[in-house]
């Protein structure tokens, strides 16, 4: 089976402009919260058995009264609620387990896994992340660098500067087999489980080849008061880039 | 002497907004070209003893209407116009040429090179440039990087995932000694000569170590039309991330 895999974990309220995580706040005229686009997104790919939301403890209950509010029952159907973890990982874990439980254990189960505060994927960044997890095991949505990257390993000076047409800017989907990255996963040390931050280094750790998938521009992740105001425009029509 | 260097010669137009180069741009509800405010945030440098600006040749005497119109004939003193070159490390080696010729050469000239789509410097960052530059001999303003980077030498599969921590977002200004940049350069092959984008990865690419300078996410380049739009926001006070 094929599983929708969104990412809400996270508590940051740091924009300031209201005390809800950024996922919950509204975006375009209709209000509708931005999880709730990023949602509605995946409702749209019929290749995908379910959704799974992870958020936080304190915001279960809140995401349920957004689903009776915003999805229609037929709907609710596909969708679960999983409590998050303390990391990213972790909330992916929590939902592998909640979906072995549900639908059973298998080494078939694929997991399109994604920010809840990238509510502008395209229906086509799903399908391409299906077809490439199928074929590769595991595919990761980028749009080339556009930003000169250096790196300071003292970060003090200048050690290298990377050759920028080889860099890449990751965004998600990050899409794989879900008992696979389960069992990476449990393999990895504490302090690797701590380092790696998404679910795609797991697999680079373990010398799997991680398949590209082409994202875009306006895939942007909602994190900063000025991605909220993009994000608003890109909704409103005013921003194609 | 110190000199400002506001590198100005791209044509691009793919904003697709007006015919105009995206740094002649209106910004802000006075619709003052964008060149005009990164010029202004120069002229309040107390320190520079002359500021220069390497434009296209064919928009040599729109600049210089640019200045009559919006720079008092006082700061006119204190500004040359130049003819760019065919990159942007041309357009700064035409700008060294003309100081060189204007006020002599000097081991002891400094440089601040700094986009003109940058308007959002701050005075701060042009003196911690000045400092770092005469300490250091070359420095570079950057940001931590935000997002997760991930590289690729084949374009198909992730080679690595390099530790974000140790990476930094390349902004400008770029400052140095006149002197030896023009040295370093023109010892460059010419494959080099094309491939280095920067200034800074001429003294990379020469073992000199460059010293890192704090930059600031609003000091964005505006490159795009959603840039533009940020752009617009943030001069209005609209954002402060």
């Amino acid at each position: 089976m094929i599983f929708g895999a969104i990412v809400a974990g996270g508590t940051g309220t740091r924009m300031g402009i209201s005390d809800m995580p950024k996922q919950f706040l509204p975006l375009g005229k209709e209000k509708k919260p931005i999880i709730i686009h990023t949602l509605e997104k995946f409702l749209m790919c019929t290749e995908l058995d379910f959704v799974y939301l992870g958020v936080h403890k304190d915001w279960v209950d809140y995401t349920h009264e957004l689903l009776k509010k915003y999805i229609i029952n037929n709907y609710q159907k596909k969708i679960f609620v999983v409590e998050g973890g303390t990391t990213r990982n972790l909330t992916i874990i929590n939902m592998i387990n909640k979906i072995e439980e549900n639908h059973g254990e298998s080494s078939d189960h694929i997991l399109v896994t994604h920010d809840a505060v990238r509510p502008f994927l395209t229906l086509k960044m799903i399908e391409n992340n299906i077809e490439n997890a199928r074929k590769h095991r595991v595919c990761d949505t980028v749009i080339p660098a556009i930003d000169t990257i250096i790196e300071s390993t003292n970060h003090d000076f200048i050690t290298t500067v990377p050759a920028r047409k080889n860099l890449y800017q990751g965004q998600t989907p990050q899409s794989f087999y879900a008992s696979e990255f389960k069992n990476l996963y449990n393999n990895l040390t504490p302090d690797e489980q701590n380092n790696f931050t998404d679910a795609c280094s797991v697999f680079v750790r373990n010398n799997i080849p991680v398949k590209l998938v082409d994202g875009a521009g306006f895939n942007i992740k909602i994190t900063t008061v000025s991605d909220y105001r993009i994000a608003n425009s890109i909704i409103e029509g005013d921003i194609i880039d």
